[in-house]
């Protein structure tokens, strides 16, 4: 490392993010020493909801997480592990990173009170959102377990959902996707879309479609989301006649696609893939600049699991960690 | 599917191993309706102790596994992570896979107790074994967490090793980076190699060598393991000279290799990379043989810790999930 490695306002690495990808890389770099600062982020509802510790903080209950058998609340989760990041030596500032320059090094990060960090390398782990509909209650009830939810993969098992009439609003390959897996659950998957046609592949359509319990809406979209505790129904609105219509559902999957959180990695030179998340190496968390790595769902379209983003966070510490030792600074 | 899905003896999906990368998988595929069968492997002790539940089964305190912040045992661990996949209706043998016939579909498997299980697809998550001395006393402080690891990423930063002088037996690229990130924790860092030169490449060896702590003992093998319930010494042998030597250590590292368990894949077709792993996917869990997916330690020489496998799971049953809905059978 450069005479600069010296200077106590040059970090050796600074995680940007506070999902489980976020808090596992800072568990990992901690506890090989490096002392990380974590940068949060802070809470924002524009575009989307968006809070430190990331989508579990709007979830109830997670059952997928390995290791809880009777299960965990997302914010319980979340909680804990920060708690043991924090435990090894993490340094924790919520605060927003707004611009990042990765051109000259070390790394300048600027936040949202105007602070500047300068660091010899960055994990990123910002993590993506949902789109939702916008709609009144729609958040309300996904929030509180009430039968709304933006993932089939984290929900579509819960009890609430079995031999339910499950609604699927979107018309791509991810709705394509969530609605088969529902499939198996549900009394029937009401797929419900704005236009005539999907925009997904013929093959994720076949799959689909030839299922017994599907049915499509064409032409419709999700005007209203009723129900106070638990959801009862949408209110559909034919896209051409303007007609109206309840719909009896007993859950909703919100499935319009995800966006990546990396608007403030615009004219930082980090490449993103045609998606627009961040790409990586074949199988390791190098992104196009050496010394900033990244983990979690803003480098991931596919799998979007806590899980995975946790072993995504794990091996973006330990490829930063080789990567300082074995020199840093170019 | 073809007709023989509705053959009630032909598995969807059959897990192989009880690792985190196994239990993560299975918990998936169980909450996706796929009623997986899981095949835990027996206890043996040769060529390496293996248990089922995997290498945790031989670890005490796990305290980088996100989300218990204070610390929980390996064996906890494991039975949490069973627990969950039994929970979803994963059903569980304690019986070892000695042969697979993947040439034809549905798939044959083969255990130790003559059991043939038919299956549409598979999921490979054996593990892998750290290579040990073989002295006595090794394993027993291995187990009891009493001062011998084979993993300085899981265990150096544990109280015990601050400041202590520690050993690192090994030659190649994995003693080097164990032993380089020893240096951060270690008074010295004595690596004991039994040749006059390192086999790791040059790169990894400067990197070490370039730390102020760290001591080589050239031509030297390991030849006891003293202490009773903390190591203490170890006793060193020349390789030339024959001569005997004391060593005070407070921690060893055992840093000569690991043995993926692929042994029942001999004959199977399946590809394995240039170290003997299986060969995946760029950032997938596909093995070359469709409907046959990898996962953990087995697929992976690189990070090897228990949060990658288990994300490594979870991917695994979501491709295999999506295989199955796509047609699976070909």
């Amino acid at each position: 490392m450069s005479s600069a490695a010296q200077s106590p306002e040059t970090e050796r690495v600074v995680i940007i993010g506070s999902g489980p990808a976020g808090w596992t890389a800072a568990v990992y770099a901690a506890r090989a020493n490096l002392q990380p600062l974590c940068l949060t982020g802070v809470a924002r509802s524009d575009p989307a909801p968006v809070l430190p510790g990331g989508q579990l903080m709007l979830t109830t209950e997670v059952e997928n997480y390995p290791g809880f058998p009777a299960g965990i609340t997302g914010p319980e989760l979340m909680e804990a592990f920060q708690k043991q990041a924090e435990r090894f030596g993490t340094r924790v500032l919520e605060e927003e990173v707004e611009r990042c320059d990765f051109t000259t090094r070390p790394f300048t990060l600027r936040t949202d009170t105007g602070r500047v960090v300068r660091t010899y390398s960055v994990i990123l782990a910002t993590g993506a959102t949902a789109n939702w509909l916008g709609l009144e209650n729609e958040l309300k009830l996904a929030r509180t377990g009430g039968g709304v939810s933006a993932c089939a993969v984290c929900d579509g098992a819960l009890p609430i959902y079995r031999g339910a009439q499950l609604g699927v609003v979107g018309g791509g390959d991810t709705a394509m996707e969530e609605a088969t897996y529902l499939t198996k659950f549900a009394g029937t998957v009401h797929v419900i879309h704005r236009r005539d046609s999907f925009r997904a592949s013929k093959t994720m359509q076949d799959r689909l479609l030839k299922a017994a319990n599907v049915k499509v809406h064409w032409n419709k979209a999700v005007v209203d989301v009723v129900g106070d505790e638990r959801l009862q129904s949408v209110t559909l609105e034919d896209t051409q006649t303007r007609q109206r219509s309840s719909l009896a559902l007993g859950g909703l999957f919100i499935a319009i696609g995800h966006q990546p959180a990396t608007r403030f990695l615009a004219g930082s030179g980090i490449t993103l893939d045609a998606k627009g998340y961040i790409a990586l190496g074949s199988r390791n968390s190098a992104t196009n600049i050496e010394g900033v790595f990244a983990a979690g769902d803003v480098a991931d379209a596919v799998y979007r699991q806590a899980i995975t983003a946790a072993g995504m966070g794990c091996q973006a510490a330990l490829d930063c960690e080789r990567w300082l030792a074995a020199g840093g600074v170019h």
